[in-house]
């Protein structure tokens, strides 16, 4: 039976929740698949996610591998296939809790870098799981600046074998996913040394764990780099190389060769490269990031509609938590950014498929705006969704921070996405390169990629906003943030040139501004975000009260971002004071309309119970019943292992020196 | 041997870093009881952290018992009282990882609330640990908000008994420390009914587990709830209560007595609970707050130093990430605010002691200044410590992001002071309330107590600053917040008298500026922080040093805070945008000039490696041996235990299926 408390938010929903969820999956096709695939994982007990709270980091590397093998079962079973229509809702309906994602990157690695004969051979092996195949890259001491790598790969022309090392404790691999007990091989990326002459880093094909009995192999040390923030499924590994060779066969050679007799062949375009980090920027987005922060908002949202706190009016009931402002202040912008980067995703997606088929036609011009607006998005999505996690958590009290809520797991796994595919703040500042780069050209009157040829349009003026109704019109919000962002990308670029003007050098010029030019590429993607959301829900069906719906939230958005950074409108005098007044009283205003949509916004996102794996979560909100039920099942849920030993002798005196 | 890198920073300190270590103990004796005490937890193997990254929770409930345990003998042996000078040391030393913590909290509220009879009867029997006390307030379904807790005690004058009963699962005792598995005894808060009337809130000792051999007393349900995102070490504790009968005496009665007919008797002034919860919001600052956020700096400044990563200038070495300015830019603020909040936590502590001095003379005139203050500044410092972790948790990278780091451990804990004691935006209300009170009386021209005269002294005024420079003038930068925390309670008291004037009902007009009262109440607080600081350093002996970097950063803090928040300053012109571009300019120049004591900086908190237990953050800085010898040891280091059952029908294709 449904709590009363939610039953009744649900009742007065102003739209269609099911269609919205159309919406969101991308049509009705694809909702059916999806549920269909939710339904197939969620009945098969070995991808239970039950009991994730209560595992040590064995017991759940354990289970994952378990999920891994059974996985493949399953597909087979199923009839679905890695490249099929239902892989990226398996991956959801398991909430990645599953080993072998590396093998998927290593496999990656052969098709993207391997010559035609390497494919041949190696994909047939990994796809029929002859092997178990991992990614190393990062160093103890190197992630993000790659040229630094100190692994060496030395080629020997006498015995026609490359010889690894990892020469110093620095060089260490250190964080792969699955090589840490799994898996039998490994990409290794490592500086190419022929003849005592460097060429930079190349990735090679290294066996670590026999087939036979996966003992380790001769050269090798490998092993567990240890507990993490969260991952405990995943064995993130650690891999030393003493002499250890491998043929010459097993240098990924589609760009590069070395010849038999030691000569280094460069051959095509590495321009494809980059394109692969942009894909896994773009890819990481839905998964990893935007799925933790719908979860969080469903999450928050119906146990902040059944938690009764405090008295709103003097002699009523307590009332629902949901209905103080500073409650819907903290849930209703997380609930909105939920939405804003739902379908800046699907700009993005859109964006790399048209990449992609430039890319095949041997068209690489739309790479350095593909890599900036990657890069930028990468950096501003996971950063505000783990912040709104981080909100949601807090907003749920006490409960939001027992494990059981779902939250703090959410919390630390979607952190880590601030960090890896390229540390946030290394990745604005690409961005900002990117920017600065294309706000000279439009200055000098040169043409500018699409996403950025507003910055050709630079005009002072002030924002026209008259009542704080004005403030609900997309055109003069969108205005806002184009204005801010030529102001930060422009006034950033002034003091650049200043500072180089005034004799320091170049590099020490551009440290002396990364403070700023970090904000100028986040107040871009912003706008590039609000203006995206806005086109989007111009383009809806007017049926159903979605539209309706879509607008209110991609106004809080928009007046959200303003009350939140008021001094970015303010500084030039843009927007005035009473108009940001104006800003204050919609935004605040548009807090209480939304409100009565809460509920159903979430319920659109479709979450199981299984899938969410929350107490104060569940669709039918009996959340205290749920706490209890399942707190009775954690294993401190025995007579206090303490008690012989310790507590005895000291309630009874009987301690020795006591 | 100290990594070079490291060691150079130590060399060009431009202070002396034993003399701001006694600074911030307070004196050269407190140095040297503080260290040996430290000195003599740490040498004793009981109270090792070592293995505490790779424990289940289990493990760690039992090592904090153990420790418990251990340290009623230690104290015994080093001759150290509850109520020495060496008390809050063995804390820190302790890192809190220790059971019991409730006892104490278990006899203070026996001390507080009990009458002579009732302290004398259980405080020698809690002293001598014949019994384990807890303190069993929040439900299930309660917290903030007390009069709505469900339990009841009822008196029966037949029996001379309360009954009590948790009669809903919402009113189930929920989170109690130390009650989960090691509580004998409670202190249960239940609503009092006499003759079928309500009486509210009262506390009752409630037996729960039997003194000889630890099983659930009659009608007592009780157990541990569960996982949660840190506190593995203490059994946070579920209670249910099925006509569970107490004798009358049992009934804490120094303010409110049950005479045996049923006579209900109200004596002596209850104001001095409140002073209770002053008292534990204020003296959890230190411990809780501020050592976490020292141990952040010290951890995250440290790895920075011996950390290289990229290149600051072509053809030289890759550069200590502490050279990027926005590396800079995340930490030292933080290291600021670890010092501003240390002397903000002197102020509350004198102010505290004045009020117990008061409070014993019958004085309660200080109270609500107490009060609010103590609220807001425990919002506050939570709020900004807590994000101060993350910030340094995420400047570490992937490194940061591993238990050995310690860093997640910082987080996890740190977070839950968001929540205890008084949720953050509650006890901001609180302040605001006093705020606006103080408000209306300051322009009534009544008499508001010390901390809130400036309410008074309204003037509009412009800031007089003409270049960067000035803004390094205290006067400066505390005027401007002032300025702002009188513009942001003024003008919140206007909308909230508007709204009441235009018939809105007093508790829905109030609902509607609760995120405004929020801001203004923070605002409050920030400047009383800024405005203490640079008294602070005014005081400072200007010899060694110190009372120069001290003054850096206290500019650091509050131009941080302005430049974190340009549009509070913006906003009425009080700031024009040139002045903006003063104070970043100024701030900007303020972390290179910090950057260089950084190092020195952190040494002087003074952390031992043990009690940093970090695997970034060791004095010596061999940062990659320590990770490597410390993941070498964890639990995970073993053959893969899903090989036999998993991966190895996978690897030799002989999975059933397949």
């Amino acid at each position: 039976s449904v709590n009363p408390d939610l039953a009744s938010e649900r009742q007065t929903a102003s739209f269609s929740v099911e269609k919205l969820t159309v919406l969101l999956d991308g049509g009705v096709e694809q909702t059916r698949r999806r549920r269909a695939v939710v339904e197939a994982i969620e009945s098969d007990p070995v991808f239970s996610r039950e009991n994730q709270y209560f595992q040590t980091q064995n017991e759940r590397y354990e289970a994952a591998v378990r999920k891994g093998v059974h996985l493949q079962k399953k597909m087979h079973e199923m009839g679905w296939t890695e490249n099929g229509p239902e892989y990226k809702y398996i991956y959801r309906a398991l909430s990645g809790d599953v080993a072998f994602l590396l093998h998927r990157v290593f496999m990656r690695s052969i098709s993207v870098l391997g010559s035609d004969k390497q494919i041949a051979k190696w994909i047939p092996l990994a796809t029929q799981h002859k092997l178990i195949g991992s990614y190393a890259q990062t160093e103890l001491g190197h992630g993000t600046y790659l040229q630094g790598l100190e692994t060496t790969a030395v080629f020997d022309t006498a015995t026609q074998e490359f010889i690894l090392n990892t020469p110093k404790i620095s060089a260490m691999k250190w964080w792969p996913g699955d090589m840490g007990r799994s898996a039998t091989h490994t990409v290794v990326f490592a500086q190419l040394y022929i003849h005592g002459k460097c060429y930079g880093i190349h990735p090679f094909i290294v066996q670590i764990r026999s087939l036979q009995d996966h003992s380790l192999c001769p050269g090798i040390t490998a092993g567990d780099i240890g507990p993490k923030m969260n991952f405990e499924h995943i064995d993130n590994g650690y891999l030393l190389l003493k002499n250890v060779h491998i043929p010459r066969e097993n240098m990924l050679s589609k760009f590069c060769e070395v010849r038999p007799d030691g000569t280094y062949v460069r051959q095509g375009s590495q321009k494809i490269n980059y394109f692969t980090m942009t894909t896994v920027r773009i890819s990481l987005i839905s998964d990893e990031v935007l799925t933790p922060l719908m979860k969080a908002c469903t999450i928050a949202i119906r146990y902040s509609a059944v938690r009764r706190q405090s008295k709103l009016k003097p002699g009523e009931q307590e009332a629902k938590i949901l209905d103080y402002q500073t409650q819907q202040e903290k849930l209703l912008p997380q609930l909105a950014a939920a939405y804003a980067f739902h379908f800046i995703n699907d700009y993005l997606q859109e964006l790399l498929n048209r990449g992609y088929r430039e890319v095949h036609r041997k068209n690489f011009d739309m790479l350095p705006e593909l890599h900036a607006l990657s890069s930028g998005f990468k950096a501003v999505i996971t950063q505000c969704c783990t912040a709104g996690v981080e909100v949601c958590l807090r907003a749920c009290g006490g409960h939001g921070y027992s494990l059981l809520s779902g939250l703090p797991s959410l919390y630390t796994k979607i952190l880590a996405s601030c960090i890896y595919e390229g540390e946030n703040t290394i990745l604005l500042l690409q961005t900002a390169r990117f920017l600065i780069k294309c706000f000279m050209a439009a200055s000098a009157g040169q043409p500018v990629p699409p996403s950025v040829t507003y910055l050709a349009a630079v005009k002072p003026g002030k924002c026209p906003a008259r009542n704080k109704l004005d403030f609900l019109s997309p055109d003069i919000y969108t205005e806002a943030y184009q204005h801010v962002a030529v102001r930060l990308i422009s006034s950033t670029a002034a003091k650049l040139q200043d500072l180089i003007q005034s004799g320091i050098k170049k590099h020490d010029a551009w440290n002396q501004c990364t403070v700023q030019l970090v904000q100028a590429a986040k107040a871009h993607c912003h706008y590039i975000t609000v203006k995206n959301f806005a086109e989007t829900v111009e383009k809806l069906e007017t049926k159903a009260g979605i539209q309706k719906i879509m607008k209110h939230l991609c106004d809080l958005f928009a007046l959200h971002g303003i009350f939140s950074n008021t001094g970015a409108f303010l500084h030039d005098g843009y927007t005035s004071a009473s108009q940001m007044d104006m800003v204050t009283a919609s935004y605040l205003d548009l807090l209480a309309v939304i409100r009565k949509d809460a509920v159903p916004l979430v319920d659109a996102f479709d979450f199981t119970d299984k899938n969410l794996n929350s107490a104060l979560g569940s669709y039918d909100g009996q959340v205290y019943q749920r706490l209890y039920e399942w707190a009775q099942k954690s294993p401190t849920n025995q007579m206090s292992p303490a008690y012989e030993r310790y507590l005895k002798p000291l309630l009874h005196n009987t301690l020795s020196k006591l």
